[in-house]
């Protein structure tokens, strides 16, 4: 395993786990030291542009649309009548262009640390970044942490946190103290959802996410296998709901829904909620 | 991207797709060239013992279980009264356990080209390989295609292809011809299942499998998504029905079943039948 890309590999490397994940890539096409992280930019092989943060893989032209569908689409059709939502992280505008795809969402906040991922989208991903411009839109350059201390209560239907690496390692994101913090700034029956581990490699994480989401506060948490696909942001994403439970999702209005998806579908939301026996078990060890 | 082991990984190379994975691994245990291959045993760092044919992962010692169980239990399940079974290739018994946990499975015969595997499943992974003393498993070490052209009509009621990498490179066992012998040995009613290739990665492959298996004969297809694994072993897995649809799986019988499962449960087999969008448009697309 050789860590640089120079000899045409992009390496992503899981030490913890003994594994890592290779892209082929020709050539580098940006490496962009802002004043939070390490972003490059790629053109891989057969994987299309790649963007990396601090040399962790948040998005790739061939499958992406997966992750960022997933992380949408289910939370969306899960509430009853979203309109207001907010996107932590998530500046590359994946995730921000399948929310817009509801026409009943009236108002999207997305808080991104570091302008310089927009910008460079801007350029590598034009696809995804034409979502900024849509008027329902409130971008926000800033440390979502604090933003979210000195947010309004009950402000969103729907928190997404496309959790950048950035964002993780100011340490604060992932942890109890941030999803009280949502927690308080949805509005009762809100979603919050956010990637969660991989159950096959990861079981341990994404079992103390729940918990960390149970102590925060939320009534109800609800846990989606995703397939593991070239980018780190696969494996499965987990809702959590304020005050109520999890309800049926709004199956007629997926079939209604008058736009496109490549992945996402109404049976494909019901498989995703199923989840193997010794995830159960785990959840049920570990009370979560 | 180094090619070999000694710099302390094992790297699956998957060259048409500009990618690979990689398991970081302390030692390699045995090295055999047998008559059909080369056959390696690692000790991996974090997936447990690790058997390689011609440098392709087969068995890993922490996540093959999910293969194992979704091969055969779904397929078992969907048939009404399996009795009969024959596992092509599968010489390592992984598949052979999961099958002979069903009481009412009262055969089965396994074909495996290479003794050598199973020798070295004995000896490195004596917890499969006990499955082999069981009073109804017929071991037969041959070539599978010409057993498969040699067997009698309507002899089985389910067909597991395990494939092997060295049954894959004799050229037939997933070709159109092996598939029309598997359908005249098939009872009517019975069902053929193989891993095919994962949809997000190689969607043309299994696109192609499935109008094999149409031309060859079988009456009705379906294809289950599998979450990608360590091993090249997982992405999805199509089974094949020879006169008749496929009707509802047995869910009942999968509540009642005196076994207990790691992964397979009827939410799952459910949940793994959702095919994202863009992958139905593939098969609609192809006909198949």
């Amino acid at each position: 395993m050789c860590k640089t890309f120079e000899d045409g590999w992009f390496n992503s490397i899981q030490e913890s786990l003994g594994c890592a994940f290779s892209l082929r890539v020709n050539r580098r096409l940006e490496k962009v030291r802002s004043e939070y992280q390490k972003i490059e930019i790629f053109e891989s092989e057969q994987f299309g542009t790649l963007m990396t943060l601090d040399g962790t893989l948040v998005l790739n032209a061939k499958d992406s649309f997966l992750y960022h569908e997933m992380i949408s689409h289910p939370a969306i059709f899960s509430h009853p009548r979203p309109r207001r939502v907010c996107i932590v992280g998530g500046g590359n505008c994946g995730v921000l262009r399948e929310v817009l795809r509801h026409p009943e969402i009236t108002d999207v906040v997305l808080v991104e640390l570091d302008q310089q991922v927009s910008e460079l989208t801007q350029q590598y991903f034009p696809e995804l970044y034409q979502a900024q411009s849509d008027e329902r839109v409130s971008l926000k350059f800033c440390d979502a942490i604090k933003w979210m201390k000195k947010a309004d209560d009950e402000m969103f239907d729907i928190i997404i946190i496309d959790a950048a690496a950035a964002v993780r390692k100011k340490g604060g994101a992932l942890n109890q103290k941030f999803f009280a913090q949502c927690q308080r700034v949805l509005n009762s029956g809100g979603i919050l959802v956010q990637h969660t581990a991989s159950p096959l490699l990861h079981l341990d994480a994404l079992t103390q996410v729940r918990a960390s989401l149970r102590e925060a506060g939320f009534h109800d948490l609800h846990t989606l296998s995703l397939p593991q696909a070239a980018s780190t942001a696969s494996g499965s994403c987990t809702m959590a709901r304020k005050d109520v439970p999890f309800n049926k999702f709004r199956e007629q209005a997926v079939f209604e829904k008058i736009f496109d998806t490549r992945y996402y579908n109404a049976e494909v939301h019901r498989g995703a909620s199923a989840l193997p026996n010794y995830v159960k078990q785990a959840f049920r060890d570990a009370g979560v």
